[in-house]
């Protein structure tokens, strides 16, 4: 009797917004495994899998993914976290990892997934992506007709940046929050201020959607949305 | 008193995908707008709602979006539709539309929204889209770490899409069903059928994932999914 682990996007901030697929899979399980990124650290997903499930029978199991600049550390905490879960699967447990927005696009859950599939069964479950929602809630499409998007992480490289902005429609850009500056120089410099939107902290009480102000704070999950 | 439009994304096939905030609103509203190619044709996303959504109280309103290649047939058909949903938002009415996957990504409710926003209350409800759902079903992730993605409908171009491959880890072709065999050709040629996940009728009783099989029939909406 070996467990199963579930890979389960929470959409990406509005409860509501979860399937009911997920709602369901949650509610089924063993163990939850929370993602956070320092021991006592909130988690947002979890905030949102509380207000809509029923876990008053389950296992909270947080699992500590260090952000550390040091690489030996987040790969540390990661064997760590991968040991933790598999403990879990080992007894015999299912355990459901969840994370913001859609488990496949940038989520912890995919390094966990790779250490573990060759020994135990795995199923995943996809979320509304942050950028779906944003561009929802700002009335906007993300893409029409003909047209094709780009979406990038973060903000590595300004070229790389630019060249998307030549070539594609609509250009996102997630986890913006730490570079929101030199994008924004970059966007006033391209004459494209007008077409951006910017996505912070969607569906939840802090939200903002709307033109790229700069004076504004952004928090680590912003989204923008240029087209 | 006027009627607000709501557009809704009811995800990619499998009914359980539909959010709970999409269920609400669709059992809350007066009229339910179903666009079709044809008058008399089936709405896969009305069969996804019938599943999960109690509609018994609902007007059924099928709207036609002809696809015909005429550009004055589609234009036409457009009119049509939209005059025919303002008709039942001046009636006071609260109206759905609803659309396969997201609502913000290829959507036929952004023509009617554009045609309307100016005189009644818009909301958009997302959806889980087919890449997000696919890359779940087939156990891969759409991007990890630094990676960035692209996505594009059907395809127009073979420059463009080769570009793509070349300069993005993901490459994600929507609604491919019509260009397979050029875009086999284009994928063997560059070496890249090893890393092709092919989605047809994601959800439904006919879904296939798996590797691009060129003997195979595949329907409109088949995404493919290179990394």
């Amino acid at each position: 009797m070996r467990g199963t682990l579930l890979g389960i996007g929470v959409g990406p901030g509005d409860p509501e917004l979860m399937t009911i697929k997920a709602v369901r899979a949650i509610e089924h399980v063993d163990v939850l495994a929370i993602p956070v990124s320092a021991a006592e650290e909130k988690s947002i997903a979890f905030e949102i899998v509380q207000e809509v499930c029923d876990i008053k029978d389950k296992v909270i199991l947080p699992v500590v993914f260090s952000m550390s600049r040091v690489k030996e550390e987040r790969l540390q905490s990661r064997k760590k976290a991968v040991e933790r879960v598999k403990k879990e699967l080992e007894a015999g447990r299912t355990v459901a990892m969840i994370a913001l927005g859609d488990i496949g696009i940038y989520s912890t859950f995919m390094y966990v997934k790779k250490e573990l599939e060759t020994e135990f069964l795995i199923k995943m479950i996809p979320g509304i992506p942050s950028f779906c929602a944003g561009a929802s809630k700002a009335l906007i499409s993300v893409v029409e007709g003909r047209e094709s998007f780009v979406v990038m992480p973060s903000f590595q490289d300004s070229e790389q940046f630019v060249q998307a902005l030549q070539q594609y429609d609509t250009v996102i850009v997630m986890k913006a929050g730490r570079k929101m500056k030199e994008i924004y120089d970059l966007l006033l410099k391209w004459n494209r201020l007008d077409q951006t939107t910017v996505i912070a902290n969607c569906g939840m009480p802090s939200e903002y959607i709307g033109s790229f102000d700069v004076n504004r704070e952004y928090g680590y999950f912003t989204t923008l949305i240029i087209k």
